[in-house]
């Protein structure tokens, strides 16, 4: 296990470089089909990731967010190489490098790195999650008072797995809870498990953003569903995600059932 | 006017440096009446900046987020020491230092500074708006599709200028405009000046946050208004602010004027 995680924190800090190098010369974009953009950047890094992987570790499975390699192995790396390609071709430092490694569709090792203030997040199974090298852990807020939950969720284009409705966010709202729109979800999710974000919410059923997240904000002391509350695989589509600090969990859960549409 | 834009962009960066520091060492906060989170490095800065003022201009007034000084005068520098503490306080990196000077409530020399990313950001009345000595232009988005506008409007708690219905947010994702909320307006404020964002919508009534980008946005091109779309002071309480590219201006205040709940 130690091998793999080493070998992702070295990964990710190769990957970092490049995201931030780019960042700084306002890369150009295309809109993709779900009407968000796609740069350079992200098909660069997707191909280093297959490279370096399939170097090293010829028969384990890539799934990337741009492109994916030998689909089908019980281990599986989950890559998304720039978290937040909103924020990063609209001049935001908030996007991140994320890979995870799955087995069986279990997330065993996970790494985020955010390269504007290099900060590596890891975790692997059982041994905690880590902030550079400091042990972190979720915060222990058990009300909504004062809380900060980044929302993946409200005005959404494309195929959400839910839609909430506008009045979701009034409702978070009055219980006291403040919330984020950043259109990067990785970033405020690992800052679930270093205790500063109390939860975020995903409603978009790619795996990528929440492979790592899964086991980085659970060694963190957290908890990560899908949005009704059950366990799922993550080397393959997801019925999105709520990763929280735990205790808030269960009231999430209930008001994202609340104020779902129904279909 | 030089000697003013010299002096604020020292300030700037002696400013920015640090926030920068205190941000890596995840500040302690407390919350404020109005919910809002404050730090140490609020208070720090800002008192910095009435040292620095009264020292080199002792006949101009400040007016600071957290303190003022000698309030009054026609020329009148307006502070907002770290916009976004919320962002600051949960580890994002999205704060900025903002400094303008205003003449009977006009605002002739501002900076930004982003200190993460070492943006700074500057524009002084007649002269275009620069980033790190690049002269800067708005974007040419003649309509919303496609657009980035990041929103301090929606499911606010205190007493803001207008109450937005909840459906202005799927209103405006259905005209193909995408919105961020990030609890700073003054970052992608200077985005849009730089052509990255294409608008910005506070509905708070604190000058600090419009005063530098009321000039450095329309030197960039673009329009900054009130939230009626009428010229203001910015060294008073303010009716919130819409900056834009200038050519969706008309097009949000419309959209504004339609969600906005009856008094």
């Amino acid at each position: 296990m130690n091998e793999y995680l080493e070998f992702a924190k070295d990964l990710a800090k190769e990957a970092g470089s490049i995201m931030y190098e780019n960042f700084l010369t306002n890369p150009a974009k295309e809109w993709k089909e779900d009407r968000t953009p796609l740069t350079f950047t992200d098909t660069q890094i997707n191909r280093l990731v297959i490279e370096r992987i399939s170097a090293s570790f010829p028969d384990h499975s890539v799934l990337g967010e741009e492109e994916s390699h030998n689909l089908g192995g019980e281990m599986t790396w989950v890559c998304d190489p720039v978290d937040g390609t909103m924020a990063f071709s609209h001049g935001l430092p908030i996007s991140t490098f994320s890979l995870a490694l799955t087995r069986a569709g279990k997330p065993i090792v996970g790494v985020v790195y955010d390269p504007y203030i290099k900060r590596l997040f890891w975790a692997s199974k059982g041994e905690g999650a880590f902030l550079n090298g400091d042990q972190i852990h979720v915060s222990q807020s058990e009300s909504l008072e004062n809380t900060l939950i980044d929302l993946e969720a409200i005005g959404e284009s494309g195929q959400p797995v839910i839609k909430l409705k506008p009045d979701f966010l009034p409702a978070l709202t009055a219980l006291g809870a403040n919330s984020t729109r950043l259109w990067s979800v990785i970033l405020p999710s690992v800052l679930v498990a270093s205790g500063q974000f109390s939860a975020t919410l995903f409603v978009h059923t790619k795996p990528e953003d929440g492979a790592s997240i899964k086991i980085i904000v659970e060694e963190a002391g957290g908890k990560v569903t899908d949005l009704f509350g059950r366990e799922q695989r993550y080397d393959q589509p997801t019925n999105g995600f709520l990763a929280s600090n735990g205790k808030i969990h269960q009231q999430l859960l209930n008001l994202i059932a609340e104020y779902t549409v129904d279909k």
